[in-house]
């Protein structure tokens, strides 16, 4: 047997103390002991106060020393300034758990900070010591029946996890919850994340054979690695379902100034959360849905969830709602087979739809209705079943729903229900969920969660996917050239005050190190070495101003294109630092740069860049070049290494992946070629870790070759 | 005293006749003429019915001639066979409407057609009767307590009118709004619409006082002018919400198996609409949250409704998520003035927001909370506040929201709620609904519902706009030399069997009849001739090969661009017969065009065309042109006429507007040109009726001239 796993003692203790435990009503104290009582908590637990002798008619103790047992689970909700001191009287009494209920620290300001940051001193000499908070609203496992929590209620014990930052949204969700019957594994608060935070959670939930599922309300992720590793550790074996809040920067500033938290940018979560393999929901409701499929059929958890989806109806409307729904979500209406169709001619009506979705008919008995049901999920070419049901003038909600719980249905298959309406559908609805088919509202919110669950099964072989990653050369003096590089400009200066921009010649030169395909260059100080130079480059070349004072070298008349002999190379030298002179007459000009003038024929024009974000460090960004591109923003991003398959799958979500494609009698473009220059982009941008943004614009990719033509790196 | 509406007897009738009234359990006739009489119908009504001499313990009458009084509505629930002679001894009768519940008519197939075909020839003889249906579920009219229909229950009357074509969605939609206490004014299920449709009931019930808004269920429209006529009159005073099902061809197929009605294209109905000023919805809860909003405070109807939203909460989270979901709905956080936040400051614990939303604290009191809102209701910045709660230790959700319902609300403002939980909040919901305040499960789709509103006050004013319309030339030689156009050519011919393409010379002539400008070109059939024709023209001209059995000019070869001089051109006349004739050795050469080789610098390219929509006619289209634009399918689309200011709405909601409107120092191109062009194309449009298709590709604009260098017409 294994070692059981560091967090179980936080997540499903034996047994707990409750430091702050009282009798006064209102007090978090109280709620929570409350709730281990009420709910009786099946492990042990004893409430620690330092003034009374009992507590809720329980036998109190003065600190955590006096109990009678070494507890796992200390939970602290006594005031902020008592935290640190208690948090190291656990860590010597080698408690493994605490669990920090009490506000006040960051989220309050420069006090609460200065607080924290003695709880963190504290912790920090008892590394065993795992802690939960502070400023959380706790915990709860139902299958102990443990609420340490101030929370009201406890869910049915079930095997969906429920990870938030955000403790009100805990509260809410509980309460639908109850209500809905959803049932859990953990419903956990993170509060501050001054320890455990995702990262650990999804480690320890991966493992857990109670867990089926996740879902988590994110508000910003701190330590982006971890969060990483265990959320592809999760994915690979059960689906996770997310929200992060604040997407939009007048929505994050809202979010950042009520848990004190950095937001990183919202596109690059979207990158995280896919190369996580987490499916992204936008909105309360989607987090409900899912929950409420995902808690439906826990053992279909392991198998895809097929994509097949046939819907059963009395009404044709709605089913064409539906529809609808499912085609804008990226689904599709299965086709039925000839069997299907011949079994349901047999037992519906003439004017019935002869297609998915299947109509019956507005006159419809419960027994054709679900005889129609049992027809269709039999199908080999249908995985799910939507079963609408509208209050006609025949229709009987209740018999329907009666007679449709008692299809069995085959494995990897799944039926949920939209029993449309109020009051009559009622009873129809409570037969439904208590035989486990879960009932929507609408059938497009029955679609909609349907298609968070297909997505999982889309993308879960994406975190599978294994591919060697490019390995840095090992020749030492490469590496040597590689960092002697950066320090040489001083790029990794600590002390600069503005950003530092890495002149073209000097970007070029970094490109050259990685081996990324690009134009030869080089300095001529006079119209004789421009001259020479572009002998030895051969015509045409291109003519450059070389100056660090001068960004946009185009507007003071600085560069010239298609220069064609030696004549006017002479002549261009001459030109460019008239022109310079004439527009910028104080900058510096420290020469002239010359290369050669690289014509592709049917090239793609892209741009490629990277960007160093606060909190997952560098993100690659290829798109569409050229002026029409820049307004339609079709660009994709992701995080570093990319990978071949990475970039084809990159490529494939722009628009004008077509153009790269062949459209229109174009030869294909070279993506092997592109893909390798993306390669050693990306570890360019890890290993040059001083990048602070680089642009390679335009990058040129043609049916024979990819190649940068101008480079701009930002220290 | 004007006369009344002449669908005031459908809608709302003084006295009724329930023909195949019964007593039997099941029938369609039994529940009609048990909701008029249990839900106690303040007119008179009679059943008619051949054998029995009373029904449900009333007086029965044989027909409707022996009836004791004139009655102004019939409701006919027979066997479609004996509806045409209803119908008929309706009209003799002077009866002034009758509902046809009875199904079994163009829905069924062939019999169904021939029966409704009889029915239609009935009604013809009689152009006062007005009749709804066949195939419906019946009407419903609150006010005067009648329900002339199978659907269970009766709504509160309410200012909210509900057109429906699908009769199941009546009955859902009827069973939730008595669950949520949503009230209307008229209940409406169309049915197959062969007299009174979409556009008649709008008539009425923009001019009937008791309605304030109105929610359409939409599959398909049959007299598009009449819409679009009676959806303006409507919504230039109040607001229409409408679905359109079917926005897919794979679900628009389902739609018309289900009701055998012809759906239009999606493009053109979302033309439609917003030339409307319909706020289109694409989902059941996105009608039911626009209900529950319009039914809330009717006397808001005619007050523009205001986009300054602000949210006060006692949780941050919720506070984000409802932020996320109004920017990503196009909506802003109002910001909150200077005197708000000292009030704010004044009555909320130091660690609240300080901003938009307004975050009071998880501890908050029902005190606190409802005088922060008062506070933010009262701000002069603010339209709107949404009251979000969650759950939480020391929340009490019945006592804040029987705070927050004493307060005054302002007139044009609103308080929407979101109290976020279950069990725990259902009184306080209650309590919020019974005072008129709409909760929602969820802040995000209280936002929803909002922007659907604000759309309609964004839109409204469309409606008014009235602009001058481009009067087709009164000179009647003009007018002859349009007509003929189509007649030389025989494009008005009933009997073609294919598609006509109109040769790039005749299409360019047909331009010119409209004085659209366009290169000109002539036709050479002699190399000689084309140097004369060039010579006229000024170099450099175009060749192209002119051939009505070549449409690919220039993969046979067939075309020249930049021809410099005379001798080229000569060279260029035998370069084009010889390519062609090798490419395609049986290929009728006709000559070769000459024109002049256009040049514009700085023109964008874009695409205009035209495409003929079965049930709305002509509707025009513009784009951005190029390979790029293609795959991004950059593009508006308006019904004819296009006037200036339409023209420049649908160059807005392009992508790629900057490009025309100045981008990155770019000349500004003229737009005045470029209107003047598209109104013109826009009546070529619409007086050539034979136009199927048409493309003018490229159209090129710069910031002196807009000009068509190629086009294509096809009949």
């Amino acid at each position: 047997m294994t070692a059981p796993h560091r967090l179980k003692a936080l997540l499903a203790p034996a047994s707990i103390a409750v430091v702050g435990a009282s009798d006064t009503p209102g007090k978090v104290g109280t709620s929570i002991f409350r709730n281990l009582l009420e709910h009786r908590f099946s492990g042990s637990f004893y409430p620690v106060n330092q003034k009374s002798s009992t507590i809720a008619g329980q036998l109190a103790y003065r600190s955590l020393e006096d109990l009678p047992e070494k507890i796992e689970l200390a939970v602290l909700c006594t005031p902020a300034q008592s935290i640190p001191s208690l948090v190291e009287q656990c860590g010597r009494l080698e408690i493994p758990a605490a669990l920090v209920i009490t506000a006040g620290f960051r989220e309050v300001g420069s006090d609460g900070i200065a607080i924290q940051q003695e709880l963190d001193l504290a912790r920090s000499k008892f590394p065993k010591l795992r802690i939960l908070g502070p400023n959380c609203l706790g915990l709860i496992h139902p299958e102990s029946r443990m609420s340490a929590s101030f929370a009201a209620g406890m869910p049915q014990t079930g095997s969906l996890a429920f990870l938030s930052q955000s403790g009100a949204l805990c509260t809410a969700f509980l309460d639908w919850s109850i209500r809905e019957g959803i049932g859990f594994s953990n419903f956990v608060s993170l509060g501050n994340q001054l320890d455990v935070g995702f990262s650990d959670l999804l480690d320890y939930l991966a493992d857990d054979p109670a867990t089926t599922a996740a879902i988590l309300y994110i508000e910003s992720i701190t330590k982006p690695n971890e969060f990483i590793t265990a959320a592809q550790k999760f994915t690979a074996r059960k689906p996770l379902i997310a929200y992060k809040a604040g997407r939009f920067p007048a929505s994050a500033q809202a979010a950042a100034s009520h848990t004190g938290a950095l937001a990183g940018i919202d596109e690059v979560y979207q990158a995280v959360m896919e190369r996580c393999g987490i499916v992204r929901v936008y909105d309360m409701e989607s987090m409900v849905q899912c929950a409420e499929l995902l808690s439906q059929q826990p053992n279909t958890t392991l198998t895809p969830i097929g994509q097949r989806i046939a819907i059963v109806t009395n009404a044709g409307g709605p089913g064409v709602m539906a529809s609808d729904t499912l085609i804008d979500q990226g689904g599709r209406l299965t086709e039925l087979s000839a069997e299907t169709i011949k079994s349901l001619d047999e037992c519906l009506p003439a004017n019935w739809s002869k297609a998915n979705p299947v109509d019956v008919i507005g006159d419809a008995t419960p027994e054709r209705f679900s005889q129609a049901l049992r027809i269709v999920l039999a199908d080999p070419n249908v995985d799910t079943v939507l079963a609408i049901l509208t209050p006609q003038a025949m229709t009987n909600p209740t018999q329907t729903a009666e007679r449709l719980v008692q299809i069995p249905i085959p494995p990897n298959k799944r039926v949920v229900a939209s029993w449309m309406g109020g009051g009559s559908m009622q009873s129809g609805i409570e037969a439904l969920q208590a035989s486990g088919i879960r009932n929507f509202e609408t059938p497009e919110q029955a679609i909609r969660g349907l298609m968070r669950l297909i997505d999982y099964s889309t993308i879960r072989h994406r975190i599978k996917e294994s591919e060697p990653v490019l390995t840095p050369p090992t020749d030492v003096n490469a590496i040597l050239d590689r960092n002697r590089f950066a320090d040489t400009l001083g790029l990794r200066n600590a002390t600069k005050t503005a950003p530092i921009l890495v002149t073209e010649v000097d970007s070029k030169l970094l490109l050259n190190l990685y081996r990324i395909p690009t134009p030869r260059i080089q300095i001529a100080t006079t119209a004789e070495q421009a001259v020479t130079l572009a002998n030895s480059f051969g015509y045409p070349v291109v003519l450059k101003v070389y100056s660090p004072e001068i960004t946009h070298k185009t507007d003071v008349g600085g560069v010239l294109l298609s220069v064609h002999d030696a004549e006017q190379v002479a002549l261009g030298f001459d030109t460019i630092y008239t022109n310079v002179r004439n527009k910028k007459p104080n900058a510096r000009i420290d020469g002239v740069t010359v290369q050669p003038m690289v014509r592709l024929s049917n090239a793609v024009e892209l741009i490629v860049g990277s960007k160093k974000d606060p909190v997952f460090g560098p993100v690659v960004l290829v798109g569409l070049g050229g002026v029409t591109a820049e307004l339609f923003q079709d660009k994709a991003l992701e995080l570093p290494p990319v990978t071949p398959t990475r970039l084809h799958r990159m490529l494939k979500s722009l628009r004008s992946w077509p153009l790269l494609d062949g459209f229109r009698g174009r030869p294909k473009a070279n993506i092997d070629a592109l893909a390798d220059l993306m390669e050693k982009y990306s570890l360019l941008v890890q290993e040059q870790d001083w990048i602070q943004e680089s642009d390679l614009n335009p990058v040129l990719v043609n049916d024979v070759q990819a190649i940068v033509l101008d480079a701009r790196f930002i220290g």
